[in-house]
């Protein structure tokens, strides 16, 4: 069975199938800061997994693509306060512009869920 | 077991897993417009989908890349065309540049399948 | 139950889950030539791999940028020779930046590994 949260036409914001829930890529309000954006997609993960019986305990994978790699300090502080070593997922980092040019990072998230 | 689809040396276009297909990145006629290009992809998509004893209504994840994101309406027009509410899927779109300079589009599709 | 491989406070540089073992992105020595830094990062797959109960025949997806797409035949060349066609995962090559100006190659893998 697949389960979708917050459908449009274009995309679902999460897809749910045999305990794994697959996130669409979340960005931050364009314009604000790398760590604004950054803390703002986070939010958004968060929200989602939770309403997927989900948690940020359970992410196995995200892929993170900044507008600007000059930004990856900025991003990874936000990203390591927000993260423990113990639930730590696999991780990968490209640049690549966003689908505004005001969005300066998205990420792309895989998760454990309930079935 | 793993069962791959449409195989060579380098790659297969489809490889089917514990109910899950994952396909290489698809992409359409280099050269042919955006439009065109998307709906190619998204024909290709369909067919190793059908090959893999899925379909469209089943795809979990798409990862897009555009070689300019300036084309991102004009690849919309053509998967929101092609997609319905029902089955939309988790889905993040990202600039880059593809294995050719004429390539304008590539979709990365993960779907659930039967086992 | 989700087992971490080789896990800091940012990542880890693997995840297994329900028989699905996701690798951080890998990278090779920076500085290093194309071709030498997809075979590191090859042997990075490799290991880590084998450190998740999973080998280069189970793979199942391979994500890889190149920070010049210029390098799409040298890569390949590497990637060619390691690969068997019995093997081949789904792949999809796009053209991204990299956390280091030197780095030229990143390779991001999704494996099936024992439960």
């Amino acid at each position: 069975m697949i389960t979708r949260i917050n459908s449009s036409q274009r995309m679902s914001q999460a897809v749910k199938h045999n305990g794994i829930v697959y996130l669409a890529g979340q960005v931050g309000t364009a314009g604000d800061s790398v760590a604004q954006q950054t803390r703002q997609c986070l939010q958004k993960v968060e929200n989602l997994l939770s309403d997927a019986g989900s948690s940020k305990s359970q992410i196995l994978q995200a892929i993170i693509w900044l507008d600007d790699m000059a930004d990856f300090n900025e991003m990874n502080q936000v990203w390591d306060s927000w993260m423990t070593q113990a639930n730590a997922p696999a991780r990968a980092t490209g640049e690549a512009r966003l689908a505004n040019p005001d969005l300066k990072v998205e990420i792309i998230v895989t998760a454990a869920c309930a079935q």
